[in-house]
């Protein structure tokens, strides 16, 4: 333990992940990691602060948490970060009207947005969406565009879900990436603004904030490049034969 | 005409492109690019060698020299390269046995191919097959696999079809590599193996050769790493606006 007091010395906030590390999603639904309810509630007893932060792009923030507080967890929309409510900023603020790639369960985030006559493309975790022809039409929109725009909601290769590991928007991005000869803007994770805004919200600097995660890109090297401390979980997508393995102890044992 | 002598010189065969070059496919069927079927029959006159070479995986060799033969073109299947036959025998001769990512059309040349239980992935441009569903199977059957192999027919970025460009299986294969964290096994152009086949079927040594193409990376790169000449056609997915324009002249005009 001795260790552990080191390695955490100054911490005074916790950044979680959630897919994966709170729960395994599943079809409209989702089970809880062992444990993970309890070192939730723990960690909300304690001195830290907490923060939730997310790449979800499938479902609403409202969603997402109505079925994580179904699952037992003590959180609200106020506590999580997330990148759909960002990309909308961005849209606005540069005047861009996005052809969306997206599932129906997160559109409603987009409602304020004009989608009409598309200057760029907002791609998202897409799931049963990302067909052919929703691919192509994306495809075709940033062929036309004389400085084609892509934004992508995270960049994660895969996540896991309780039926196996699924694709993720990440390897969708490079598909449109390799057929336009263009390179993707990520909102989310690993992106510094993303991890800078969530520092932001808890009032931290990065040294005094560690963040969770089950994805050495996303959450741990993102987390690392702007000076905060990470952990990698050993659920979720974790797979010891991964070539990203790494020794950091599970969370939740 | 004396320039054109100059480049030519030498030049005792032609290895033609198929879509794009010689027609625009549609749904189902195709339209000439003008001037091309005149074109094929003025090279078969000449003392010309001519073989066609395409990376064509959405069709069967059987159905695409059909289709080129109603459009009046003079085509038989024994004059054509394609990589369907050549991943067949790849599969054989490793012990392979593949989950097909791959369009109905395509799966009869599949025919003699063990595939239960698979130990690798052939993808082909498989159009609308190219659902989330599909692409996770693929996906999954990868990451199970201790030395995931991943076999493509072609890298092509896009085509053209009537009714516009059209995503080609290059970036599904993008997408799986980026996934599994794997190389692809590229069949078909612009691979090596693909251009010393089609020399040795028309029994020419590569500087005796041009090859004539859409694609600046496919046809015209792959050709002359292998020695060969080349020459890009301003037809098929041939775009000015591209960053990939180079100032080579038409075929048919």
């Amino acid at each position: 333990m001795a260790a552990w007091g080191q390695r955490l010395a100054g911490v005074r906030g916790v950044l979680l992940d959630i897919s994966g590390v709170l729960f395994d999603g599943a079809e409209g639904s989702g089970v809880p990691i062992a444990g993970s309810v309890e070192a939730v509630a723990r960690l909300k007893r304690s001195r830290l602060k907490v923060r939730f932060c997310t790449n979800e792009s499938q479902k609403s923030l409202g969603d997402l948490v109505e079925l994580l507080q179904q699952l037992g967890f003590d959180i609200s929309e106020g506590e999580v970060t997330a990148p759909a409510p960002a990309t909308c900023l961005i849209l606005k603020e540069r005047g861009l009207r996005p052809y969306l790639l997206i599932s129906d369960g997160i559109r409603s985030e987009f409602d304020q947005i004009d989608t009409s006559n598309p200057n760029c493309v907002v791609i998202a975790d897409a799931g049963e969406s990302f067909s052919y022809q929703n691919m192509n039409k994306a495809f075709q929109v940033l062929m036309e565009l004389e400085n084609p725009v892509l934004i992508s909601l995270g960049k994660g290769r895969y996540y896991k879900e309780t039926s196996g590991l699924m694709l993720d928007v990440g390897a969708y991005v490079k598909a449109l990436e390799y057929a336009c000869g263009i390179e993707a803007e990520v909102v989310g994770k690993p992106s510094p603004e993303y991890f800078k805004s969530a520092l932001q919200e808890m009032g931290l600097e990065a040294h005094q904030a560690i963040m969770i995660g089950d994805d050495i890109v996303g959450d741990v090297g993102g987390a690392q490049r702007c000076g905060m401390r990470a952990l990698q979980v050993r659920t979720g997508k974790f797979r010891k034969i991964s070539p990203e393995f790494t020794a950091s102890p599970p969370l939740f044992c």
